[in-house]
């Protein structure tokens, strides 16, 4: 059944083409175009288009359905061109004629962005809920390896002492900007579209206050021509936010495959947790932070796919829209995977004991022996040349090391303020 | 001169092809280098590594050095190495050894961070007033053209009535989202990294909190591993958050350069804002919307730039950051200089009457009529299907259209709301 | 079954993460990993690792196997990790020790390498077959319509008289340069891996050669690092390809769009080839063009992602690689779909007359009364300052044009000579 | 001076913003302009456009315009809007009459794209001499350090033994492929796109073949709109070619700043070459590696840039076509500066002996293990469970290892045919 059949015969070929995956990709936002369709039929009752016998018919099924959604089994089938028409239909089936009024006053790109708009707005706080896991986890393993020193390096060079303490609290620390900006992205979609019907909105006399309402939206897409637009729109600011996110992790991860790097050695995993190899038996190798590094960055492609379908699109719906579905959904589909297998990997990880009195570490407390000869009064530029001196000539005799105490640093690294920050970013929303 | 003389001599290609031309870059951030320094000698002095006769001497001459970054002939001169190196010589040959002491306790990527992030505060603010400044002369506009009707498109055919209003405050209410991301990126380049030094924070005791609180940043970073990987991470988001906002204007531009085409004749510019051909007398190019177009592309383009050259490197300074400011400071300075030719261009737009009677737009009322059979009773789908048939059998009589009076819609764009909005969003951060 | 078994138990929830979706992709490849398994089996009896009995039980059953993965109904059960132990699997299963022996002398990497290999080469075949076919439906169309004019524009704005003959051959033409890049494609992947087992060869005297004349590739990649680094590189210069391929298409489709909108109402294609709306009876949508437009737009956002993958990584095989198969097997298959819909569509095209003499193109000949001016005898410069006059005081009177003889132009388009230069590059790799 | 100046004023600040750089950015075209305006000339008097006179008086001040491009200060001057104006005024200021006609028959559109083609022309040309010659150095490396051996990794991890020599000639091996992309878009680049005018040729009878043949191009791109769609379509190309060498650069980059690392310790450079860090005095940093990644990261960044730019753009010349150049020519001069200092550094490498008998290298000859059991009559599968029951049960004795003989392995390493194989590329285009 297609919502806009005019009779004519449309050549298969054609239809195959245009239809595409849609049916598949439709599931998953299923559940938001049953609930948007029970908040416009409250609606259409209250505007009197609709009368309170149909909306108590209604109001069941639609529970009915919702709940059908979700059930793991749930398929779209080939009769129907997507979500929205096999809805209708369904409740055609069942109630008549007025199944085929919940149509009324909204049109296919309507029911499409608002339900866009509901999911993407649970997926964001599952998201926000599951960096702000990953967050304690870190910060959990940050206090226990707290003192355990970690060779610090700048162009892949030794180069000054650092923490484990340290490495697992920055991450923590950089999830904190990306929850900042999840927070951002999840304003924007938290804004009813519903009501721009083909991005003109429509003659009916329709209450988009209350449907705002209905479904817990914090404010209104006003106009209806900036509601349609913001289909590109969205998909770009969520591929980017999600991104950072990615960017995060998949730095995280590469840290980590070379920590686990014979030449490094710093860390391990439980052998269930490694793979091995076809052809070499003494493998154990970090696929699955490997893969999470490579996922993250397909997520980080994300927003040039999302920007080279619409760009320099003049404005107006254009079905090349339908193409922002896919990848924004398996992206979306994807770190949430990511964040769960990267909790409960990084959770389980080894830490050993790294020895820095070894020739190759010899070099990393330079820095400590010039801070010696400056609180003794030498210019800092004079004791970097003293002890450059000694290095060029051979008879730097490492120093043990100071304490570093400032705020951030190795033996004061400020976890209570961290914490405290990521408290007021996770909660920042909840206020306003 | 290099702040890392170690005596040996470096190889002169190398040494042109590792410079570039920082030199020329690193003006934009003088002023902020020098700002951060002022606060670090403050901080010097408070936990005794300068005497307070040296900060009596160092403040006036910061002071000088302040004034002479915004003088427009400032450059770095070929003797030094960038930015960092110029002002540490100069107030070394005023000053002597207390010059040499500025660089105590902060290495050179600390410099670079700290007036980065002093910078990005800085222009985001500018930024973000050019926004709302643009969003004012959109609303103006909208109110100015409310009544007027434009043809709207779907699938770039024919659709629906739309209006000069919706299509003005569209692009209004879509800045509103930009400024959003403008928002979280401030906060996100709104917290003191200085103290990272290397990356590995210092054996020094300095007060990261007082450093904060003179250069009015709203927070630290805390975690000094964290602070240096800002860097890539803050330019990953501005590009990103820059590019929302080149998105915005982009299409907007796209849409102004089809609306002048002879084919659409929706509006045109006066004669001194176009130009002309060298070899067709008639022509009246919109050259400053296409070039806004492309600019605003080349904009869209960063954040893939800034993501292929941070992306799986592991944790610590590499020297590829260094390549990170060029492009960032050129999209910053270009989308200020677009937020303000678009403003004082689209404020001279000349609106056009369109005839929606013509044979092309006669079935743009066609919903309209649909909406008088429901009016009357029938429902939407048997509504559809005889209006479809008029259509089909040629005997369709346009409708002279119905009151869009919901919400959001023609005769009801929301105006107040839209504006109120806006208010909300550019005043969030004074609160916080 | 995995081929590299080491006796542990992996942990489930790492197991179905690393897994993911590989054995559905697979199943584009199978075909291809068996013909590699016939060359690599061949080699083994000549070096005297395979007897020759076990050589001719093998044949056969991988005739059979390849047989099998033709079928629509082929794929990989959950139990196999993905095709390759699938293959070893069965052939185990009927040929017992004989089947595990395929697997000497290779490894995992080389099977995917070579699969893919030969899996690229085959499809890049196609894709050229049907590049020349869609060229050669357009050349027809160019000589059908050649004398038709359409109005030329620059900056979106009336310009020059244009012709369909010249539009059509246009995009033609410009598909032999795609061809160019096609074939440097085709040159690049026609070299023989295999051999490469884990990215640095093996100690089996494998006769590489021998191989690589059964397989039928032109050349060796001989250094075993350099096969293993195609991974990657390969998918990389594909993806950039079939994006220059999908550029041509897409803006190609762009145009149709337009031209079909009701403000240039250019061309149109017989509904059947249309789709409708759920809201707006009168609606003929070009929706297949707004998808191959999409489609080719997600093709060009490819490469990014293959970059972003690999980029950064050192030498040596990474489980993300794996990665890299979806997409590229997605925009293989999308390209050939896209060529195919392309060409069944566009030999459908209505070309419309269009009337040159309205208002809105009155000065589309200014340059031809310019070149009258000049033949008899002013300067150019002179001759445009005059019309240009004329077109500013209002009374400038249209020319009615002049014959363009030159070649490539209006009315001496050069279809022979263009396709004569096709018929060079599409047998270019003949000769070789 | 503006080629298409109608007398009316154009707005400063509009002047000002499409300006922009184009002057600077010019300059490197300059010179190619001239060569194609002298074909041009040479044409005109053909058909009697000019006389024979006029063309004496034009060659010599050609000839020395061109000569003045090449002077290392050549620049121009804020009164010409580009060079073409530049030219076009002074020949007149010498010739009078003479000079202004040159422009008769041509475009402006029509003199970027020549002058464009020629410098991307002569510019490819100077690439590949680079490559080939970076290739050389390559295989002279690989030859001298062929025997030594190198621990090569999967997924970081310690796998089986390389060497040096596959190492080199690896990366060698991988230009080739660059090397045919490079010819390929040496091929689509040199079509001339002369005569295309304003995107619709001209009604002049102008003679494409006669400066086809006096520029020396192998053939036309005939179809005066595909020529005209040639902007953007070259630059996309080329850009992709180039990020393809710089992949191969940016990989090699990669791995020589972790094997300087403390922490592999396989390579040095001598002292000049590398560079130190302000605060630590025993830095020898990898900068030049470093910035080539970068550099090459960002030339990797490229295509999405001008694919951004033309994408959706219906035909047809747009403004936002001269932003591709900047950041076009920026890339191609940028690459043949890493070309150059690549070869120059990479031919001073310090090659280590690596001792990988040391307990971390301990398992990197267990494929040889296994392939003594498989050589001894075992059947793969069963000697790899041997050899992993040592490993896991602690028992495996290090093997010391087995000849790799195959061709293309540790050796065996077909540097002949490699070398032959990039004789082939290298000369493919002389034949043709």
């Amino acid at each position: 059944m297609k919502l806009w059949d005019k009779g004519a015969t449309i050549d298969d070929k054609i239809m195959n083409f245009t239809v595409g995956n849609d049916r598949e990709i439709d599931t998953h936002i299923a559940k938001y175009d049953v609930q948007a369709t029970r908040a416009h039929v409250i609606m259409l009752e209250k505007i009197g288009i609709l009368s309170a016998q149909e909306l108590d018919s209604l109001l069941p099924q639609l529970e009915i359905l919702e709940a059908h959604t979700q059930n793991p089994d749930f398929f779209i089938e080939p009769e129907y061109e997507d979500i929205h028409s096999k809805i209708e239909a369904e409740l055609t089936l069942i109630l008549g004629e007025t199944g085929k009024k919940v149509h009324t006053a909204r049109s296919r790109n309507d029911q499409v962005l608002v339900a866009l708009h509901l999911y993407y707005k649970d997926q964001l706080q599952q998201i926000r809920v599951r960096t702000v896991s990953l967050f304690d986890t870190l910060m959990k393993l940050a206090e226990k390896h707290q003192d355990k020193l970690l060779p610090g390096y700048t162009h892949l060079q030794v180069a000054m002492p650092s923490s484990f303490g340290l490495w697992f609290s920055a991450y923590a620390e950089l999830l904190i900007d990306d929850l900042t900006l999840l927070n951002a992205t999840l304003q924007i979609v938290d804004q009813n579209p519903l009501g721009s019907a083909a991005g003109y909105g429509s003659s009916f006399p329709i209450d988009r206050n209350l449907t705002t309402k209905e479904m817990g939206f914090a404010t209104l897409k006003y106009n209806v021509v900036a509601a349609q637009m913001s289909r590109g729109k969205s998909e770009r600011t969520l591929a980017s936010t999600l991104g950072s996110l990615a960017n995060t992790l998949s730095r995280f991860a590469m840290d980590i495959c070379l920590y686990m790097s014979q030449n490094f050695g710093f860390i391990s995993f439980p052998e269930q947790l490694t793979t091995g190899s076809s052809i070499m038996p003494h493998k154990k190798n970090p696929d699955v932070f490997e893969l999470i590094r490579g996922k993250c960055n397909k997520i980080q492609a994300l927003s040039t796919e999302m920007i080279l379908i619409t760009n320099n699109l003049p404005s107006g719906y254009h079905r090349d829209y339908q193409l922002l579905k896919e990848n924004t959904i398996n992206a979306i589909e994807n770190i949430k995977d990511i964040l769960e297998i990267f909790d409960y990997s990084i959770a389980q990880i080894v830490v050993k004991d790294i020895d820095l009195t070894v020739e190759k570490y010899k070099y990393i407390f330079t820095v400590d022996s010039i801070n010696n000869l400056v609180v003794e009064g030498k210019s800092f530029r004079e004791a970097y040349k003293t002890v450059g001196g000694e290095v060029q000539a051979g008879t730097y005799k490492p120093d043990s090391g100071r304490k570093h105490t400032h705020l951030g640093s190795i033996h004061n690294p400020g976890f209570a303020e961290i914490t405290e920050k990521m408290r007021k970013v996770s909660t920042a929303l909840d206020k306003s």
